[in-house]
C-alpha cells in the first residue's frame, strides 16, 4: 500500500480552509456583507480585503446587515494593502475579469474549469476587482487563471456580490456539492393495481352519471388512464378519487330526477 | 417532412420571452434592482412583482441604482396583486423554497432538473418569496416544482437577488448557455523543436556559467525540459529565454574573472 502522502489527491482530501475569497478595492459595504453571506452558504470562510475604500468596512452597519448571520466571516476577515499579501499561502490564484486584456492568464468558464482544479490539493484564491474598474492588469498578471461567467455579450457585468455567489456555488459544486434536502416529504406512489381500481370505480360512476356511454366510450377511459399515470397518484389521492366516485354513485343523476 | 408544429421542441426553439421571474411580497428595493440586473446579464427580461412592499418600488432610487443598466427590465416589469395573476400564460411554475413543508411539489436541485425542463417548449416561471418569510404554503401549492439551491445545511439561506442570479444562470446554462469570450488573446504555443532549441541554448549557457557540470549533469536538463513543457511556452517566451542565454554566453563567469 502506498503511504498517505503518495496517494492521489481528491476533492474530499482538500484542507477544509483551502479556499480564499479576495476582494480588491471594494467600494460598497453591502457587497462586502453579501460576499460573506454568499461564502458562508457555500461553506467557505476565508475572506481577505485588499485596500477597501472604507477601512472600517467590516464593522459598518450596512456590511453587517447584508451579511445576515454570516458576521463570523466578517470577524475573521483580514484587510491587507496589496494583492501579493492577500495571496500569501495560496497556490493557485483565479482572477475574475470581464475586460479584455492584451496579455494575461487563459480564460475559462467556471463550470468547465473548476472541476479540474478541485481534484488538486492546492490552496485556491478567487480574486475580484472593484465594482467600477474590475481588476488592474498588474493584479490579473499575478493570477494563474482567469474565470469568466458566461453572460449576454451586450450586457455582461454582474453585480460584485452576485459574481461571488456564482463562483462560490460553482466551486462548491466542483468540490462535490451539498445535498439538496427535500422540502416536502417524499410521497408514496399508488401501485398500478390501486390506480386501475380507481379507474374502474370512476368508470362505474361516470356511467351512473350518464357522462360515459358504454355503447360509445370514445376512448374516455384510456384517456383518464393516461392522465392518472402522468399525475403519478399517491395512495392518499387514490382515496380521494375513490371517495368522489362513491359519492357520485350515491347521487341521483339529473336526467333521472323527478321520476323522468 | 413533418410540419413545423409536429417537430420536436428543443431549447433553441423556445419562444424568446418564455421565461418569467416572479418576486412575491419583496421588501427591499435593492433586491428588485439587483434582480433586474441578474436577469439581464443572463438574457431574460420578463419580471413580475406580486404585491411588493412599496408600490413605487420600480422607480425608487435604490432600485434603479442596483439595476445598473438594466432599467429597461424595470420599465417593462408589471405589478400584480396575486400569484395566479403573475402566472397567467405560464405553463410550468417553479417555486424556490428553503423551508420544509409537509406537502407540496417535488424538490429538485436546479442543475439536475432544469435541463429536463429546457427541452420542453413550455413558458416557465421562477417564483421567489419575500426576504423574511419566503413563499406561503398557498403559493408553493400552485407551483409544479420546487427548486432548492444546494447549500450548507446549518446556514443555507441565500440573499434574494443572489438566489435569482444563481437560478437565472442555471436556467441559461440549461438552455444552452452563452459563450465565454476569451479575455486575453489566445497565445501561439512554441513548437517542440523551438523548445528543444531553447533548452540546448540554455544548456550551453549553464555550462559556460559553471552551473552545469557536463561530467555530473544530475538530471538538470530533463528537469528544465519538464518545467518548460509544463509552462507551455509561447513563441515570444522562446525569444526571451534565448535572449537571456545569449547574454549569459557573452558574460564572463565569476570564477574566470581576473584571469583566475
Amino acid at each position: 500500500m502506498l503511504p498517505e502522502s503518495f496517494s492521489l489527491p481528491d476533492a474530499a482530501r482538500r484542507p477544509p480552509d483551502s479556499t480564499r475569497f479576495v476582494l480588491v478595492n471594494t467600494s460598497h459595504p453591502g457587497n462586502v456583507g453579501a460576499t460573506a453571506r454568499a461564502m458562508k452558504v457555500m461553506g467557505f470562510s476565508d475572506l481577505v480585503l485588499v485596500a477597501p475604500r472604507f477601512r472600517d468596512v467590516l464593522s459598518q452597519e450596512e456590511t453587517v446587515a447584508m451579511a445576515s448571520g454570516a458576521a463570523d466571516i466578517l470577524v475573521r476577515a483580514r484587510i491587507v494593502e496589496t494583492l501579493p499579501e492577500a495571496l500569501e499561502g495560496v497556490q493557485v490564484a483565479c482572477a475574475t475579469a470581464m475586460t479584455p486584456r492584451d496579455f494575461g492568464p487563459p480564460t475559462h468558464a467556471p463550470r468547465d474549469f473548476l472541476p479540474t482544479l478541485a481534484v488538486r490539493p492546492d490552496a485556491v484564491a478567487f480574486v475580484f476587482g472593484s465594482e467600477r474598474y474590475g481588476l488592474s492588469n498588474e493584479d490579473v498578471y499575478r493570477c494563474h487563471h482567469c474565470l469568466s461567467i458566461p453572460t449576454r455579450a451586450e450586457y455582461g457585468s454582474l453585480n460584485l456580490s452576485q459574481a461571488v455567489q456564482l463562483l462560490a456555488y460553482e466551486w462548491r459544486q466542483a468540490l462535490g456539492g451539498f445535498d439538496v434536502l427535500p422540502r416536502t416529504a417524499d410521497p408514496v406512489r399508488a401501485s398500478v393495481d390501486a390506480v386501475q381500481g380507481t379507474l374502474g370505480h370512476w368508470q362505474e360512476a361516470l356511467v351512473h352519471l350518464g357522462f360515459l356511454d358504454p355503447e360509445a366510450p370514445r376512448k374516455l377511459m384510456p384517456r383518464l388512464n393516461q392522465l392518472l399515470n402522468r399525475a403519478e397518484l399517491t395512495q392518499e389521492e387514490v382515496h380521494i378519487l375513490r371517495g368522489i366516485a362513491r359519492m357520485v354513485l350515491q347521487a341521483t343523476p339529473a336526467d333521472r330526477r323527478g321520476g323522468k
